[in-house]
């Protein structure tokens, strides 16, 4: 695939992210270049630049395990520009695993709307940013917590 | 201005983010609604919703006063959709007033990349989030916050 | 009443905290000398170098607002030493006024363990710091946060 | 020995201390129980309750790991009480390893005032708690930061 060949579009975005999370390698391959560096909000455990695809996809593999597989993101609205930027906004929410069915604590339950902002090139992304509106980051990085609300050591 | 005639750009957006710094209340008037929403990021006494342009102009001056004016912002990518929004990607820098020249603490300098997501209605934004990525957040609370490294409280 | 009359007792020291919590401005001035100066911990509005015996009743008659009056503080040991230094330990538990009766947020909900550190001159405390334990300490910085959980801005 | 002939002392308190900071494992059972709990201030990789001494001293090897062994404690005051409670309060500081030595940045350099409270039983420590006073703790939190201030992630 050459530049010339390569139309980001919003559903490109929906079709990278959608292959992100089917966990399935060769899927997300097709639009994640392999030196992919990600950086990933917060400060917990978990945060700080991700450099490559593999330690990008056991990021992505860890929230899964965190949520016991709950964890939703729903895409409301899609950028693109012609710098070779996409930025997708999007609603999550995802429940820890092990957490009581009624627990409200923010270590337990996370709710928030963020960006990713992906940067193309050659029609595959190659360096990533995701971001936190408001107290969602709080909660995030709760979530994420190294540390539970009582006080327990989270092995990371 | 009606709907029709709104052709959302990232010349549209430069324009209204100049106004913004500009602090001219009828130039700002031009490009932001009088009861735009904003909601800035972080958790400091600054952070939350500011309902209403003279809020959130407030808080823009505030940012120019602890700042004694050095606050800069570039504008390195500007994306738009047809769903009404705008985000604009910045680097951002400031300087506390009355801090040592040479002082590298984050409670004196700030310093991250983020974005503005901006929501337009009728040629005009109504609503607003900032976010920003990685450690920049931590400083920015930092920055903003209502004690000093010190220990000293910050009247707000 | 001079140095050589005066006997730095855990009596003293529980009388001292049911002075400042009888919020009897005679009373208090009994054990706090007019210039006492106490660091309030955590990183919120409230934090910091509380600088003489006004601003520091007046962090105090805060916390009776912020939790309608809700706040308890069991003290469950004392410590006293020839250097000047009382440490009275202390579990305190509060809920938000306004709070929903079944919230279980820690915006809305605070309970910790802590130490009050009290430095004694002459028979009255000159100096304080209060600390908290594990995780009770994002709790404090929630309860006293400037912003609601769903990133009200709140005034302070 | 027996309760009946332990003594808690200031002496007893500095000499545990002593023995944790030579790291040798014999003279550290000498005053701390094998069965000990301490719950590590802040809210960061190391943080919460470590079970037993082996964790207890693995956190203590840690520290002197990522500060290179420049990590230094002066002990000011000591309390000890008939409730079986000592109270050490202490100055700390610490230069990561690998820092640029003219750096002041908090993810850095790390300089703090606290207080270690241990609970004795049958002459040896069964359970403690550290806290920080002030922005020691942010400074703390940063110093131990599972992410640097330019975002790189740290491994744990």
């Amino acid at each position: 695939m050459t530049q010339t060949t390569f139309q980001l579009t919003p559903e490109l975005v929906k079709a990278a992210q959608a292959a992100m999370r089917s966990r399935d390698r060769d899927e997300i391959a097709k639009y994640w270049d392999p030196g992919v560096r990600f950086l990933v909000p917060g400060n917990h455990p978990y945060a700080g630049w991700r450099e490559g695809l593999d330690e990008f996809m056991s990021f992505h593999n860890k929230l899964v395990e965190l949520s016991g597989g709950s964890i939703r993101m729903e895409m409301f609205s899609v950028l693109v520009n012609e710098d070779g930027y996409s930025i997708d906004m999007n609603r999550c929410h995802a429940t820890r695993v092990g957490a009581a069915p009624d627990s409200t604590s923010p270590y337990d339950q996370m709710r928030f709307e963020g960006v990713d902002v992906l940067k193309w090139e050659n029609g595959r992304v190659v360096e990533g940013y995701a971001a936190i509106f408001g107290e969602g980051m709080t909660n995030w990085n709760l979530f994420l917590s190294p540390v539970t609300g009582d006080g327990h050591h989270v092995a990371v």
